[in-house]
């Protein structure tokens, strides 16, 4: 494995299984001379952390009651507030492991997981809490993430992104209103939806088992020209870096799927003189990006998120040694990863923009 | 731009304008050893070329009629018919080019293409054809691609490859026989649904439009554990190589964005004892690949592919200055792209799955 | 700065400052199923680390007396005394750091230092020891190091590695004797030398000065084979490795610069049927390398450490305005950097050869 | 083999062997908006062609008379005389290859060349003229680093790159006069020197030997902080592209070698109020590299060339089976490479610093 590191110049790489010491990782590449509010960076950490409320104060029964602060302990690179330039070492350790829940995984593998790849790929698993493959590897990421929006924010003061749970459980979001994402354990931007959303999870909970969702990402403020065609593509690095994320099974910019039904004089966002924003496309269709490149639109994707595979109904599956067994799985999980996801999803498309923001200051020169 | 190199291993890197003197590129990392075919290879790149006909001798109504035979010629790293582990550059020289058709395009905007994108990135473009971001480009994709699948077959006997079309210009594929593919001018599976394809992309042709479609691939034969987690998965790295391609907005994995509605119980693809393929999943949802690895089973995925931007109805736009026109589009464009973009589809997946094989020969220490 | 990664497929990655919380850093794409012997490791750190005693006990006055353990606690990556695939992420706390006796680096500019340059590019600098240019950011290289030759002892039973002092202080080693470098401070392979050098060390220090160094390093039991042509053949990516290494200003292969004076009939190796060890040059002059690919032979290099830039004479500088001024540096030191610098020559070139071994194992497939 | 590429953001990926029908390369990353002047570009692989006269018009003894006129065509990139910020592909075809001049070759390894190593690596070879190791190759070196000079001409407008001969066939340079240098076929700064070099050439050509060399390079105008720490650092990096050319066996920066016999008190450059050229260090013993970073001073190194292997003498050695025998190696070979190779030393240094001052534009945000 030494697919650890994502980036190019803004780089971040990532260690830490579920149940070992500590998760934790490398930015490399973060210019020097950025004000680090490291108050700031725990508070992306906190909206993707388990055992999360609901915003009302609530049990969020949606997620996993695993008790984990997940604090970050950050341990060079930043000097007197400021950013020098040097590698950002960090750790998240793992407090409230408890690994014997996970002791009949050893020798079966759960249907979903990745247990069985991994054995086949490495001849040897940390079966703890699916070891290298858990979902908490993203925690690492939404650090990363972290520093990366401090990057952008400063080089796009308008920067803004945003996503939110469109589908969950089959229950569809029908308005947008920004104001309601943080107010409800979906972060639906549509709070009928939302809840919903929770009454249809919380049933699925009950039985033992799990749903999908889409989340859909919106990002305002960046400027045209960010993309390092013909494969680092702006929408191709979303994409790596979207299905890099465990659940994540599909992704589509703009009009998407749809396209495929569309006529080329429907598609074709037509173009009009720049107004107040520099904004110079009638419509949206391209999501945002044209050629692989930013196109200074608002930039749009959604993404399709799997049920989480951890059920407790009885599977049918194999063991090491091949012999079919049936399991259930026992410990802490969540019913639906639509609201712990999002931050990861932030997150790495902001480390995607970082990155490409700055091999675009290399694009041409004056 | 320093985006035109894909893979770690087995790496491809291209160039090439529309309207230059060659499109070429250079295959690098290609095991010694293997026999190459180079007649194989230009059949690859027949598949892709412009101007072909439709299986039954016609004309093919929905690909562009510019004539270029896109003949590969290879420069280095094959001796005696064997690659001898150095790399391959070849060239793809231009012949048809009409630089006088493209004369309009040099001061206004095509809405739908890379055109905006390029200028704000770059501030020069070469706009004969679209430069750079002209889907010609991609037929050194498909020699990559080729040298791949010669890897491919080579290390897994089973390997096959296969794309085709189940949605165009809003007409979906209901079935899938195999042998239908190469028989028809959309390269899809179903007979009758590739008729009324065709029947409709006539239409939108006369009318000076374009539309969309959807392409599906399936790949068997490949064996558990290639991809390398957590960034460089084997979805993730398929999705980049799928959006790198111009006219692709969307991709899903196995069950895709139906997930999203999905249960636990439903989606999870429970296992078996290995049958006589080795196969050990009794469904497959997650489309082959589990924890970002392939998982034994087929790898399955869909992409969504736009209308070709190139339109002759008159479009609204700016110009360089940023003043509002209007333009028609002239020149000779293809109608839908799902027949020509099938072989790219093939051979990027395939350049993904070279690279991932060979990387995953490091994997254990046995 | 994004230069913190070592490798393509067998991957280091640092950070850490001289007077931050913790260095560490990422070894990803060790192969999975290796017996890890964490003692064995810590046992390389120790070589390296500051205020080492010498072999007899006394104080090792050419080095540096700050007090550090420098303890590695590996975080992940190792499960049930094996290595998973998984990346390995690893700190080595700070302990001994007297910020106190840095004060005065603030403002001014070390001559021979780094405080400079860093300033310049980055227009801030972390001076407390230097930050991330300190010699302590090694220690992270020497648990790299430590990994790689795990996988090295695995793959080529007859690997060994061995970096001497062949001149210190102005006096070079005359005779070879293996066993005597672990006897002496210096770690000279020439006992008599050794004593010299430690008397000429002693009176450069009592006298406030610092010496350079040659280290000599000799490798063995590599097949014929690894590096990669045309730029990341073995010699160059060494070249790499060890000028990476802050002291150290050149380095040679074989005959080295005295190639220079050579003829062609003298420096080429002449070729025999192989011997019981599969050897099958003559003489050595390539040094173990050929077109850039180990031949089987030893392979030997040597490299030029210059003295160490903290002494205590008052030197002539600037200060961060650009004003000439003077300072003294204070503060704990080394005198010569070679005895601690050849754990560090020993994990670099492990390093590369481990990277080459992986990458190596893709060159052809039979 | 997948180390045909060489930079990270200024890329330049090169193929061809010495026989096959045409070497090139793609140069991926070059900005946007920089004057191309192609004749420029074509005078640079003139120095470094094969069969060059003699500056005063005679034969010039010490070099390989294969007539080949490496004339480069450029096949994208460029648009109206400008760069477009898409990759520059280019061919340099082979016209003057004498195959029958190789056929001995075949089954017998040649001493001191790449021929063994790459039958053991890849269990093929291309052995006409030395395939892929032929030093053939470094036209294209020059080609990318001709590209690499317009950006660094254009990013520091003082800069200039000079390398001579500083010793060959044990004759040693003694001034200094950079005019001298294109006036005598050793491309050497000292009149007297090179004339007594070009005569111990000819007696050493007469044997049918061959000699070593040594060649300096300096580099001017280069502004302090490229290099990126800790790995690729100015000096690593230079080493490694130094080493990565065929017949270099060492280098040293700065007072190099000799920094081994120094005390710290001489060695460290004191440091003194900015002259008018920004300089800020009253001696050069760093070579103008601190802490792997371009201090603002020269940058000097030296490289030391190994006999050309190629002789005519009667040599022993194996065959492909193993036994032993004897060779003489016949062709047109250069009897010292020191002419040649300066422009491609000068070359490969510029490509480094090209890479690392685009990558410096990111190192801060103000």
């Amino acid at each position: 494995m030494s697919g650890n590191t994502f980036g190019k110049i803004f780089k971040v790489t990532t260690f830490g299984e579920s149940h070992g010491a500590s998760l934790g990782g490398v930015i490399d590449g973060l210019p020097a001379g950025l004000d680090i509010d490291i108050e700031k960076i725990q508070k992306d950490l906190d909206r993707r952390k388990p055992s999360q409320k609901s915003p009302d104060g609530s049990v969020n029964k949606s997620v996993t009651q695993r008790n984990e602060s997940d604090t970050i302990q950050i341990l060079s690179g930043i000097f007197e507030g400021k950013s020098t330039g040097c590698p950002i070492g960090f750790v998240i350790p793992n407090s409230d492991a408890h690994s014997s829940d996970y002791s009949d995984i050893a020798e079966k593998f759960r249907p979903g997981h990745a247990d069985y790849t991994f054995y086949e790929k490495y001849g040897i698993r940390d079966y703890r809490g699916g070891g290298r493959s858990s979902g908490r590897e993203t925690a690492c990421r939404v650090a990363g993430g972290a520093f990366a929006k401090i990057l952008l924010e400063k080089l796009f003061p308008q920067f803004e992104i945003t996503a939110s749970t469109t589908e969950a459980a089959g229950i569809k979001a029908e308005t947008f209103d920004k104001d309601e994402i943080e107010k409800n354990s979906l972060r639906c931007a549509d709070k009928n939806a939302a809840k919903k959303m929770e009454e249809r999870i919380e049933e699925i909970r009950s039985k033992g088992d799990s749903c999908g969702a889409i989340v859909e990402c919106r990002i305002k403020g960046i400027k045209a020209g960010l993309g390092e065609p013909v494969f680092d593509k702006l929408d191709a690095l979303l994409a790596q870096a979207m299905l890099s994320i465990g659940a994540i099974k599909g992704i589509e910019f703009g009009s998407g799927f749809e396209s495929a039904g569309m006529l080329g004089s429907e598609w074709n966002d037509q173009m009009k003189k720049a107004d107040s924003n520099g904004q110079v496309f009638k419509t949206n269709h391209a999501g945002g990006i044209l050629g692989g490149m930013s196109n200074g639109n608002e930039i749009v994707f959604r993404v399709a998120i799997k049920p989480v595979p951890s059920i407790s109904c009885e599977q049918n599956t194999i063991d090491k040694t091949g012999n079919e067994c049936t399991m259930q799985i026992k410990g802490r999980h969540d019913i639906c990863l639509a609201p712990r996801i999002i931050p990861v999803i932030e997150a790495m498309a902001s480390i995607v923009l970082a990155d490409l923001a700055l091999q675009n200051l290399t694009s041409k020169i004056n």
